[in-house]
């Protein structure tokens, strides 16, 4: 049983909806597991690196080959530069892979999701990163992904805004591609229901969405 | 008639399909229009810095106070770290809405746009920075953006993963809810045709692709 919590909020923990609801989870998840490992990664404080050429010429490298286990990767590195990023990339695959379960906090900017995010799906996702070597099955089947968004406006199914919501269809999309079967996708929604003017009638809203939110993490955190 | 030309390939001009794309549109535009304006972004070589709290404490600010434009920004700023954002976001918006043509290098990396270019728009989108004060319309409905795309597999129209392009749809509602109608975009498919095996077979599509992402790219630019 291992817990990996990431966020992803430029927000600080006062000001975050999506670390609200990635805390709420985490100290109930913490209380019922105190023996636990338990491992947050914030990628705002501790943003993952850029990608360089070197991690796209070694990526490409080992694509050539089929799949090539992470361990067998450094047989393939051929400088200096390939060795940093996979010396950046290997430590974030690894603990995935320990994790039982993946928590994110996500907020919506700009319709999808944070490039903080984004720079760690770049990294993580390395070419056969994730395949059984003997199987060539998923390792992260079995992973459980809990996703906490919080979203500026109303985005879900049947509002005038749901054709531009490119955070759940996307994370759904890249998680089965990864080969996880179960995601939880629980968001907070209307959460500038409070700061802007032309959202105001929608507070009462936002406070159920919220409500609701709080409520799904913490029986995903208790399960 | 100035262009602003960003890459955000990892990959180096050698090995990057929309390096090679943009490349090819600066050369017939510059050659035409050789006394005018261009800047060259390269969001690899030179990353946008991550959001920092203090950046979206300052957006929140703003956003609160209805339309401020940039220049009325400084006035609201209330310390050191928002003025270090200030700075790190204002020479992009000024850049932004000096261009009259956006090139845009852009490959798929895990179905949707690389984190360094996610990064850039995360920070030019800035509350306010394109509305016109007096008429509060987009300052760049008159802008061009020409976005050259690559993309490893084919995702196009019909394609069975279709659903899975977070790429096109995405830039489409980007730039629409920024205001640009006159947004033109271009797709090299199938580029990692040559390299993975299961692939093979669709060599002579690749090639075709990318023949007619020249075409385009080059009447665009000739345009």
């Amino acid at each position: 049983m291992t817990l990996l919590h990431i966020d992803s909020s430029a927000d600080t923990a006062e000001d975050s909806v999506s670390r609200y609801l990635t805390g709420l989870f985490a100290t109930t998840w913490r209380a019922r597991n105190s023996a636990a490992p338990y491992r947050h990664r914030d990628l705002c404080a501790d943003p993952v690196p850029a990608l360089g050429p070197a991690y796209a010429a070694l990526g490409r490298r080992v694509e050539r080959e089929g799949f090539v286990p992470p361990d067998k990767v450094p047989a393939l590195v051929e400088n200096a530069a390939e060795e940093r990023e996979w010396a950046h990339t290997l430590p974030l695959i690894d603990e995935l892979l320990a994790a039982d379960t993946v928590l994110l906090g996500v907020p919506m900017y700009n319709f999808s999701i944070p490039a903080s995010l984004k720079a760690w799906i770049d990294r993580v996702t390395f070419p056969g990163a994730y395949a059984d070597p003997d199987t060539g099955e998923s390792q992260l089947r079995d992973t459980r992904v809990v996703v906490a968004m919080a979203r500026g406006g109303g985005y879900g199914p049947g509002t005038p805004r749901e054709p531009y919501d490119f955070q759940t269809p996307y994370l759904k999309a890249y998680f089965g591609e990864l080969g996880v079967r179960h995601l939880h996708v629980v968001a907070a929604e209307l959460t500038l229901a409070g700061l802007l003017p032309h959202l105001a009638g929608l507070k009462d809203l936002a406070t159920d969405s919220l409500n609701r939110a709080r409520a799904q993490v913490t029986a995903l955190a208790a399960a």
